[in-house]
């Protein structure tokens, strides 16, 4: 038997507990957004270090594992530098979670993560605590079967993805020598589609900020002053419409420097199975909309977007309330496309706001530190190659390469201060509602993972020899 | 010594005791919108019943006291019918108060009312708990000096005023030979400024409606799916913006019949004492704005409004919450003035809703309950006559005839089914913040609306004779 078929044997044992550890770390309300989860955050690091320690046993010649503390929340490093021929790769995920809000729109519990079917219902499940475990899981069954890993290997699991890894570049630019790897392996972002493979190989950067507009100092009775002051509500929704026209986003300079793509590549796109029928069946929603010109894909992965993701302002409880309120406010995250900068667009956003800013009333804008440049993998990547291989061995079809309409702030960081591309190997799916009430994980998925990344340590080692 | 002149020293020597019943009527939080404050509608209902009661001492010849059932809060009601040949008045008031909310923006405890300087803190001391009181009040004081009172006296204290008084049309109709009177004293209602009394002598009428914009069936990730589909906080902003312009409202039909004032009634109201400035002082505002070609005055009083009391959809809490979400909601309403009905306003502006959607989006509309017609009183009417005689003695100098922006849904109630005009009577000032945080009552209003009141009752009997 090889190395590989024992670790892939170990792995199939283990399916069971593998499972079991999930559900256990998704039990942890690891919300990195909501200062009152802070004491879960450093529970879920804990929790996530000892299982790092435990590969290899906890002997001598296993992980080394540290917590490296940020200013905000730490995030975890282990590493295992045993193979000094073979190429080292980073693996990236994060341990915190999106805020498990609407809490009445949860059909379990958010944090009692619950088996129905093949799938594991949780905040965090799919985004990112399941594909992060896979990794982890390969590693320790790697130790058991063969003392050791094929290459070597260096974790960066953060605790600031989901409020935009603020302090992950300080962090990555002091440690900039004990991360040097060859490429990053991403166990953060997802997959297309649940029937066939695919490989991320662009994804939309991010820029984001929020606004408040204010009228009267304080909330006035709507009967007795409305009509002789500017409602911040009315004033706000103005601000708010201001902002697009049909379908395209109307703030002056939004779209300067955007490279469009080549009929080749727009062709590929327009060539992968994808319906608008299929997509609004999924979604519920009554019909696709956006940027004319432009297929639903193509408006996904490769179109600018500036959408609202809060408004609020005045009584917003049950029954009436005939308050003119004294504020309304919003909040915007914008995905961007190479051409774009995360600096530029928030200052083109404010500038549009105060151009357009009703009159009676003032306006605050707050630029978010939350931001990422667009990024693309090129073509030849060696990492980007193994994927493809891997993927085609696994699912028995070569994979899609697809765009991502989302954001992982880190590949900019990765690739500004280390200097090194990202490959993304994540076996979550993007129907999993991430970042929505019912988030769940596809359990084959993991099986499946633990295949892929097995596959993937082995064949690097290969490739390189 | 007149009966009067005894009235008045017995309202004296109760000052104290006047005061400190406002406090412990106001510290049950009958809150009529938010049905978790049930049981307290029904503690502050039998408060009132048990102090009503009290009026003559308990004893035969004093007051009868009735709870009203509706089929939302009940009505408290009593009756002294003891001046066969005098006329007969019903005064009305309401035990009912706004929700707290924000409560993070009281400087006190809204149900734990709080005496600092000469002004009472707490929600409903002004609207409508102490104006009431001081009505009752004086009917006692009555009581214990002569025994009676000057002219028969019908109070109707409704649980529903801030909600709409849905039920007190039904209860009023049922009820309307018991009701019967000659007019209707409103406790209810509120002065124009500290410094001036003054008179009301019209009021706006109140449409109130609902809507959500919906998008998506459920919350989507803004990343991945922003730009592909309607956002609903786009199109609800849209869909607001749409409702004005310059100032006015853009609703297609809105002003359709509305008369416009006389030369000679707009520059009585230009006469007042008014001024912008002060009022931005006041209120906070950063300016004006309204309606071209009117002043501030008349934007409150005399022109139609259509104003948004709530907007809210996605993520509001603290932190950054990347998500389409999948609805959208608008809390509206609409002032009326004499040409407009509250039954047409609510369908033009769905009409109007249902012509501006954008694509991409579903749109349901819910008309309120919540409705008035504006009101004016005649102004040759002798209660109207009596109360500016009353003031003027009370304040030395004779009222202002002022307008009202808000609106009292009941005086269109007894003037369709009693057939009965009403004089607004209550020592609230407009500048009290009621509707909103840290609202207060004057406490001098107290004495000021005892001496007034019990003026009032004597006028009003021999105004008779
Ligand atoms: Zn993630
Ligand atoms: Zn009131």
């Amino acid at each position: 038997m090889t190395a590989l078929a024992d670790v892939l044997a170990t792995l199939a044992a283990r399916r069971t507990e593998s499972l079991a550890e999930l559900l256990e770390f998704a039990s942890i309300p690891s919300v990195s957004a909501q200062s009152q989860y802070t004491p879960d955050m450093l529970r879920a690091a804990n929790w996530l270090m000892a299982r790092l320690k435990q590969c290899g046993g906890g002997q001598r010649g296993g992980l080394n594992v540290e917590l490296w503390a940020t200013e905000g929340h730490p995030a975890v490093y282990a590493e295992w530098l045993g193979a000094p021929d073979a190429p080292t790769v980073l693996v990236y995920g994060h341990y915190d979670v999106q805020p498990p809000e609407p809490l009445e729109r949860w059909n379990t519990l958010p944090f009692s993560p619950t088996v129905l079917g093949d799938r594991v219902y949780g905040r965090g499940v799919s985004d990112d605590k399941g594909p992060l475990l896979i990794a982890v899981q390969v590693a320790d069954a790697y130790f058991s079967a063969t003392g050791g890993l094929p290459v070597n290997v260096k974790f960066l699991f953060e605790g600031e993805e989901e409020i935009g890894s603020a302090h992950l570049p300080a962090l990555v630019a002091e440690n900039s020598e004990r991360l040097r790897a060859d490429f990053v392996l991403s166990a953060d972002g997802g997959m297309w589609s649940a029937e066939t493979p695919s490989l991320t190989v662009s994804a939309r950067g991010l820029a984001a900020l929020e606004f408040t507009v204010r009228g009267p100092a304080k909330d006035l009775h709507s009967g007795r002053h409305g009509g002789s002051l500017q409602n911040p509500l009315h004033a706000i929704s103005q601000l708010v419409a201001s902002l697009h026209a049909d379908g395209r986003v109307a703030v002056e300079g939004f779209y300067d420097g955007v490279t469009e793509r080549t009929p080749d590549e727009r062709s590929a796109t327009a060539q992968l199975p994808f319906s608008d029928e299929a997509y609004l069946a999924q979604t519920g929603a009554p019909g696709t909309f956006g940027e004319a010109g432009f297929s639903t894909l193509e408006r996904q992965w490769d179109r600018p977007t500036l959408e609202l993701n809060g408004l609020w302002g005045g009584y917003t409880g049950e029954g009436s309330k005939t308050v003119l309120p004294s504020e309304a406010h919003a909040k915007v995250t914008c995905r961007l496309v190479p051409g774009q900068t995360p600096e530029r667009i928030p200052a083109l956003i404010g500038a549009h706001l105060r151009r357009h800013l009703p009159p009676g009333v003032t306006l605050e804008v707050r630029p978010s530190e939350h931001s990422a440049s667009a990024y693309h993998i090129p073509a030849d990547h060696p990492g980007r190659r193994v994927a493809r291989e891997v993927l085609e061995q696994v699912y028995g079809a070569p994979p899609l390469e697809v765009g991502m309409g989302g954001s992982i702030p880190v590949l900019e960081t990765f690739q500004k201060v280390l200097g090194i591309d990202t490959v993304f190997f994540s076996f979550a799916v993007g129907d999993e509602d991430i970042h929505a009430p019912n988030e769940f994980f596809r359990i084959p998925r993991i099986a499946e993972g633990h295949q892929a990344w097995a596959r993937y340590l082995d064949r690097l080692a290969h490739h390189h020899e």
